[in-house]
């Protein structure tokens, strides 16, 4: 199935996007020193805002070299509430809800061990072969260190664009403490319509779990209007807050009294510089903070923050969409016919803001694209090439340009000396 | 009690002390803005090193925003490790045994919960009120997680100085899993026999895990050589890290393989970039890693701990003993006539970096020395004014300045107008 084009696929017609988009101003405010590259891994590690390099000098040299302990107690100290809040006006949360701490990893371990204390009688949390190996491995991790009281039902799907919602639906029921799932998936781009999970979830009386890592700073999020309880998201991708920047983590309010990271750090506790020898849980979100935040990377996050609250999410998201469905009509019309399958929705409100293409040379391919040809896309077993298209900085010119380049790179006899697996070598 | 002073205590032998000082040029590796800031606080944030600064704009500029995601293959992915190896050295560790990953508080959650999977049939935890309150309060996590199955048992000293050792000694028994203390005591600077305490432990079959945040670039650390089992310290401390900077931890080679951590991130898995959907463990100490590292503050830490290793930790504690046994001289001569209770070890075999010094006044003192008397030392409730003396940085003239304004602070009239007490306040 392929769609009729609603772009003009020629180059000119990408420069006249650029031209007539509304955000490209914002691609100044990112670090582009190599105009060449053809930077399609945003949502792995987004680019650098030219704010931020100049933040982090501050906060080296003034902060941490001049200010030394006394920076605590001059915004250091509240940087996960006062970043948490800024997040929490980009996935719909009321103020109070959002903190930002610890990896997505962590975060996701302290709040599916809360979810499981606030459903005590149930075993089961449900997810589905769309979400992160990473997050089924921390789900694991919890089924193993709860001993066998609670069990993990992963729902598969055959499908490699779309996650199996019947069967997913089917699996949640009156043994169902938790349901967590990816927003977003990796796997394809698909986007869940989470207000409908959320329903199914609450009928069966589970709380529902949201990964915003795809999601956050690319796609609208609501999570108050959506009804969600619990939600993780890393602030890496597409919120442009550098390498391995702490996660952030969401609480709905009427839950943040009774539930209770199972890590009880002193950053969470109620009055953490009188150093009582008994913890007391924080009273709302920030009980879920753990122990001293690392504030250079924590405080990275706040400039690309700031740009996304600047932009707005309804113009990040027309952008994204447009994006996406110019880089689909390229797709249909110059690599379909070499053998390339979409692996992401066409419908574009069921799409975040990348799109997979899987090719049986994927591996190769990529290679050559990396190596020989100037393009940074993603890349994942067996044959799933992943181009993240972040509204902020990718233009139209670069979607063009890169599938151009992956045309050449299937066409042109020179590019066929990079191995077709990294699988089949070890 | 106090000492025949071994040192001259004027103004003038403090300046020949530096002046034959074999580390005195380590200082000039320090960001120091501000010459007339006497700081005594490099027990809780390091002074920052000024390859730091260069060596993070190098990551921002470079490493962020030029080579973008190809740097985890050019030496981010490996940081955690190579850091880890660093960093043993200082500690007194074989290779393969130290990782830096997360917070001091998340990594004392991992290892306390390997540390009591391994010991299945025994339910003490024991510590005592000499430990860190922020790890008393993940102890208390860890116990309330396993829903009563373990307890936890925090033998009291009344002396303020040193722990009961005998009462600690009575605590360990067959039923005790696991040992857990911070080897240099916040509180007073007490640094326990690790050695003695391991035998103890292990004679009745527990493990025993080390706090070495105020040890580690402050004083010799073996940890081998004590047959320790777990360490968990900070680098934001005598290592120079950075704010918050990433925490490490330690587990004996031989435990390896048999202890995992609970959480089961994706850092730790045996093959993290091929994504399988089930979770193995690395093999070795890898596997206590979890999420994507903050790398901005991780690569912080190095330079810090390689002018540690340049020095050597024998030089360094040379220095150390020097500096608290000159301020304990001072303290005799100074501040003991004038109220001042000495709060720490007069054998230095037993302390470490620190010095504490108490005053029924010591609230008020220290606003002073802080808001008019530009001297930036560290309080503790209700009168523990504490003096870190980091051997890298720190001279014999900021000892004796840091002790000539906090006798000035109680001497002269003009200082009185500051509160007594927080505690009053609130």
């Amino acid at each position: 199935m392929t769609n009729t084009p609603k772009f003009d696929l020629s180059r000119q017609a990408a420069r006249s996007l650029d031209s007539a988009d509304e955000l490209r101003h914002f691609r100044n405010e990112f670090f582009v020193p190599e105009p060449d590259l053809i930077y399609m891994d945003g949502n792995s590690l987004g680019r650098m805002p030219v704010r931020s390099a100049g933040r982090l000098e501050e906060i080296v040299r003034q902060e941490w070299g001049a200010r030394l302990i006394r920076s605590w107690g001059e915004g250091w100290y509240d940087t996960p509430v006062r970043i948490g809040e800024k997040i929490a006006r980009l996935v719909g949360a009321d103020s109070g809800q959002v903190i930002v701490s610890d990896s997505t990893s962590v975060n996701l371990f302290k709040l599916v061990l809360s979810a499981l204390a606030l459903r005590p009688d149930r075993s089961k949390i449900v997810t589905d072969n769309f979400n992160f190996p990473s997050d089924l491995y921390i789900l694991q991790g919890c089924v193993r260190l709860l001993g066998g009281r609670r069990a993990l039902r992963v729902v598969p799907s055959q499908d490699r664009v779309q996650p199996d919602l019947a069967a997913l639906y089917a699996a949640i029921d009156e043994d169902t403490a938790l349901v967590t799932l990816s927003h977003v998936a990796f796997k394809s781009g698909y986007m869940y319509d989470a207000a409908a999970i959320a329903r199914r979830a609450h009928a069966a009386g589970a709380l529902v779990l949201w990964d915003l890592s795809h999601s956050a700073g690319s796609v609208p999020v609501d999570l108050d209007a959506w009804e969600s309880d619990l939600a993780i998201g890393c602030t890496y991708k597409y919120l442009n807050g550098g390498p391995g920047a702490p996660a952030f983590l969401y609480v709905r309010q009427s839950l943040q009294n009774e539930a209770f990271s199972p890590i009880w750090g002193w950053f969470g506790n109620a009055v953490p510089f009188k150093f009582d020898l008994e913890y007391a849980p924080a009273p709302g979100i920030r009980r879920f903070l753990i122990g001293t935040p690392p504030i250079l990377s924590m405080l990275a996050i706040e400039p690309g923050v700031d740009l996304l609250l600047e932009v707005g999410l309804d113009r990040l998201r027309r952008k994204s969409i447009a994006l996406t469905s110019y880089l689909i009509d390229l797709f249909d019309a110059c690599l379909a016919p070499l053998g390339f399958e979409l692996g992401s929705p066409r419908q574009a409100d069921r799409r975040g803001s990348h799109v997979s293409i899987r090719h049986p040379e994927g591996y190769r391919i990529n290679r050559a694209l990396i190596e020989e040809m100037n393009v940074l896309p993603d890349f994942r077993e067996p044959d799933n090439i992943r181009l993240g298209l972040a509204p902020l900085y990718t233009s139209f010119e670069d979607v063009y340009e890169a599938v151009d380049r992956i045309r050449r790179a299937v066409v042109e006899t020179r590019y066929l000396h990079f191995p077709q697996s990294r699988l089949s070598i070890t």
